[in-house]
């Protein structure tokens, strides 16, 4: 008899969740508004009744269940399952997660940073399938990083590894969320993309994008630019081309240092496709040795917007038969 | 009966080996000149007699022994003990180095990169004992690198990664033997640090060094800046803090990489002592995270010179274990 681990990727908006067969087939998802100004205990309440919902409507009930996995942002401590203080569920602090979830659901529960499920997702059933040594990027507000080795997932003593966002690129370069100047994310997220952007109109570029903004630099967006280069802005096209040489610069790093089989991009900057990706491959064959340059395919997340809520999944059904093994 | 495992360090100008226990106790140590101008095969059976010398000095025969390990500079397949074409041995191309030991000693050997054995020997019994995730930095002509996680070393599907001298720190930055542009080891090896200083002599600087070189940069060496800097000489100083800056720079990244329990580092550099580790450190906490960076001690090697040497056993300990494993 099949059995199952479920997945929810915890978003300030919505609750999404998947329930994953042991061979990787998704056999019910559904999304929800997380609703997060009422508090951690009804949104919990809400999550377990997700999870059976699916159940259900799979027609299993929850003796099928193995395990389920919680993708969340922000610093946690990942073997406790207490997330300290998501920033995009605010009254959350110091909610011991896995604990609750656990009582709610009698079944193992585990949690991990939103950057780490997708990383695993894409190595479970994305475009990082079949590989042992990967990295995942996750360009959006800032750049998450996940990393795979030895057909694990990176974490280190601290649950604080793979931060592939925070790599030095730039001596005394840009400054950012990040505790490193010159941060990889300083440039290569959306919201790096738009300041670069910013930083030429308030220079006095010309483009289509002064037009589109009337003047109001706060309402460029990343999809504008990226729209505004694909019709042949120049300007666009040339911010568009310095945040994927940033990126590539970052990738090059990564190249050196775990000698991966694929890196995988995601986030919705990934929809310009060849106009990011060729720009990307070209300065990491430009960069690095021959050998491991060859070797990294540079490749579009394989699961969309899923890679988090199928990677929560994953990472449960790995603990889960880690925990079995002891 | 206490079994032993040899370790080589195949350099251009002495071969360095040791016998070490199964419990780490070295028992044994030599060192010849390589005598590199006679070719591959005399080297090899000089690298076996020098293993059977240590067995007999020690008291023990050859049935003693389980395993031998070799670490060699340049690319190589360390998986069938080939070596391409090692830069400080000329001559040498595509040697069986594996095949040809073990058949001269009869017990499996095994072949890894000079900066890896480095690396797993600080792990095995050096500053890095005890720890499952750190990295070692050799600071040499290059930056060598070494990446131990899950208590292993990394090395990726090609055995090329953990070269931790070519991440990027400065896009269009210095150009050096690495293929990227900006790569750590074009600031923060000694060659950098050479050129650091000879690029503000050229440009008029005053310093003892100038004196020391009679107007002949061809005459700067990294002990000369190392010296004049703890002499209290302003420029050679400035230098100094130069190089440890960049040197802090890759380590940040480093730190969020793989948030590592230390990150040790090699080479002749590291006698500078405090001079050196104190801005490293001082870079390091300034642009990391609070958990990792604190998490991240930043030591000298414990093994002096014989990082190499030890690590060459222990990595054929390693090796020899899991092939027992199978």
């Amino acid at each position: 008899m099949a059995k199952f681990v479920a997945g929810i990727d915890l978003g300030g908006t919505n609750i999404k969740a998947a329930l994953v067969s042991e061979d990787r087939e998704v056999v019910a998802k559904l999304s929800r508004p997380t609703d997060a100004g009422k508090g951690p205990q009804p949104l919990m309440d809400a999550m377990a009744s997700a999870v059976r919902d699916m159940l259900h409507e799979a027609g299993h009930d929850i003796g099928d269940l193995l395990a389920a996995g919680f993708g969340a942002p922000g610093p946690m401590n990942w073997q406790t399952g207490v997330v300290f203080q998501p920033p995009n569920l605010p009254g959350w602090r110091d909610v011991p997660l896995a604990a609750e979830m656990q009582q709610r659901l009698g079944v193992p529960c585990f949690v991990d940073n939103d950057a780490n499920v997708a990383a695993y997702g894409e190595f479970w059933m994305g475009a990082g399938r079949g590989t042992e040594n990967m990295a995942v990027l996750t360009l959006g507000t800032g750049v998450g990083g996940g990393v795979i080795v030895f057909g694990k997932l990176l974490r280190g003593p601290d649950g604080t590894a793979a931060e592939l966002g925070h790599l030095v690129v730039q001596r005394d370069g840009r400054e950012s969320t990040s505790p490193a100047r010159g941060a990889l994310e300083a440039y290569a997220s959306v919201t790096g993309m738009v300041r670069t952007a910013r930083e030429g109109l308030e220079a006095g570029k010309e483009s289509a994008l002064v037009s589109r903004c009337g003047g109001d630099w706060d309402k460029l967006t990343g999809a504008m630019i990226s729209e505004e280069a694909k019709a042949g802005d120049t300007f666009a096209r040339w911010v568009f081309d310095e945040t994927a040489t940033w990126l590539g610069l970052g990738i090059v790093s990564i190249v050196h240092y775990q000698n991966p089989e694929k890196v995988v991009l995601c986030g919705g900057m990934i929809a310009a496709g060849d106009m990011l990706f060729d720009t990307v491959r070209r300065v990491v064959q430009e960069n690095t040795f021959d050998v491991p340059g060859k070797r990294c395919q540079i490749v579009p997340a394989g699961l969309g917007a899923d890679s988090g809520v199928l990677g929560a999944a994953g990472v449960a059904h790995a603990r889960w038969q880690d925990s079995q093994k002891r």
